[in-house]
């Protein structure tokens, strides 16, 4: 279930801009029984990340109406309750070279795929993550946008091929821990909550922000800053996140073991009633 | 005129990698009476760009029939002399994330465009060159290759419209000049020819590699080195060079000027005569 600019079809034009550069930006969102989850968010982040690459922003109203078009036939087919709404948002077709063509005429996809079949046990009982080797390169006119520029992604991704490894850890290279290669990362030491400072490099999810909002609002104290790989392994608790699997713990990563400690369990409570209620407002 | 993994058509998958992630590579080469280019260098840069991504190498002696059966398609078409030909690899179609899948079946690319018109007074009388704000991200494990990852150079040509500067030159952020949006840079200061070092970040252009032995095999010294902006305005002369544009002196970056020296016309004579020689080679 595809719509590129409205229509129903699953090809793209290879002078789009998107392909010939990556040049665009794209949202994963999670589907439950029909509803967008954090839609609102995505489309606020897609209209600001359009902003700082100089791309027109869509109609906002368009993109939710077939958002929620796309929500409606799946329910309607009898698939599961859960599914992955992605959103793709290019600078259009045209402009020889990298100069941008006068008139932009952005294109959008809309793409519905099957919920990845990820083991319950991972936000029960944690996952296992490694350090990759592949860095996140700095680039500050960059940094936290969800881009289409995804080689360094899909280079970390591919340093492993064990299945008993469910995240890969990356640094930039200031040997500063950033994120997963598909999830943001934080950690727990002293009942204080950390995150990585995404000015330089990184993306900022929006499960992310759902999260240090979450804390914050149940009296942790949330802190961005830079943090060594050493510092990370002497946290008290560790987690992972992204739009898709919510939160799993980190029990291990290389050689040292975490226990899936109160703080990560109560942000988890907290994040399953915040969605539930979300999508009860809604509805 | 493009071919799709040898299909006539001018659609891709929205699943492909390349649409997806960027991820994938490509070439830019002349075409002249039918004739591609330094095509068998473009081949083998492709060859090793494959290699550092892990995309499985297509059939070389099919991508030189590909890319033989468009020119002459061209050339039969009454077409102008001159004509760019593009190839694009991707990755191909799939794999769920960042993740690849396990048998990566690449897609190739192949479409011819018109010669841009460039005026040819640029390569005689010399372009005017400003320096963008833009940076360029470092990353080793991607410096050099022309992969599909190009929003850099897409923001950085955003920086102008102003028709009277025909390129911007790119620093890393270690406030190292690199390169121009689309070319490779030289400078010549007495007598010898400098270059960017491309290790940490850039493409390592076919032409700049031309050139390099062009001036080694006439006596000139070539070195690549880091610079910054001082050191390059303080040239005797500079040069920006691709394989559309062959090369194109520079006469003026910012408030300082340079002439169009005698180094840089004698690497012009010399580089025109090794691909009319080339090109007599092959016919």
């Amino acid at each position: 279930m595809i719509l590129i600019n409205g229509e129903s079809k699953n090809h793209i034009e290879i002078s789009d801009r998107g392909f010939q550069y990556g040049d665009g930006l794209f949202e994963t969102i999670e589907v439950r029984d029909g509803q967008a989850v954090f839609l609102e968010r995505h489309l606020e982040r897609l209209n600001s990340g359009c902003q700082r690459l100089h791309i027109p922003f869509l109609d906002t109203e368009l993109l939710r109406c077939e958002a929620g078009r796309l929500c409606r036939e799946w329910t309607r087919g009898q698939h599961s309750f859960r599914a992955v709404l992605k959103i793709i948002v290019t600078r259009g077709s045209g402009g020889r070279g990298y100069r941008q063509p006068d008139t932009i005429q952005p294109t959008r996809v809309l793409s519905l795929h099957p919920y990845p079949d990820y083991p319950q046990i991972y936000s029960e009982q944690g996952i296992v993550a490694r350090i990759c080797t592949s860095r996140l390169g700095l680039n500050p006119s960059l940094a936290g946008i969800k881009h289409l520029n995804r080689l360094e992604q899909v280079m970390a991704r591919a340093e492993w091929n064990d299945s008993s490894i469910q995240e890969g850890l990356m640094l930039d290279f200031d040997e500063h821990v950033i994120e997963g290669t598909m999830t943001n990362l934080f950690y727990i030491k002293n009942n204080n909550l950390y995150t990585a400072i995404l000015t330089q490099t990184g993306v900022a999810g929006i499960m992310r922000g759902v999260i240090m909002m979450l804390a914050a609002d149940h009296g942790l104290s949330v802190v961005e800053h830079t943090f060594t790989k050493n510092q990370l392994l002497s946290a008290d608790e560790v987690f992972v996140c992204n739009s898709i699997i919510g939160i799993w713990p980190v029990k291990q990563i290389e050689r040292t073991y975490f226990s899936v400690g109160p703080v990560t369990r109560n942000i988890q409570i907290q994040l399953d009633r915040f969605i539930n209620m979300e999508l009860n407002n809604e509805q």
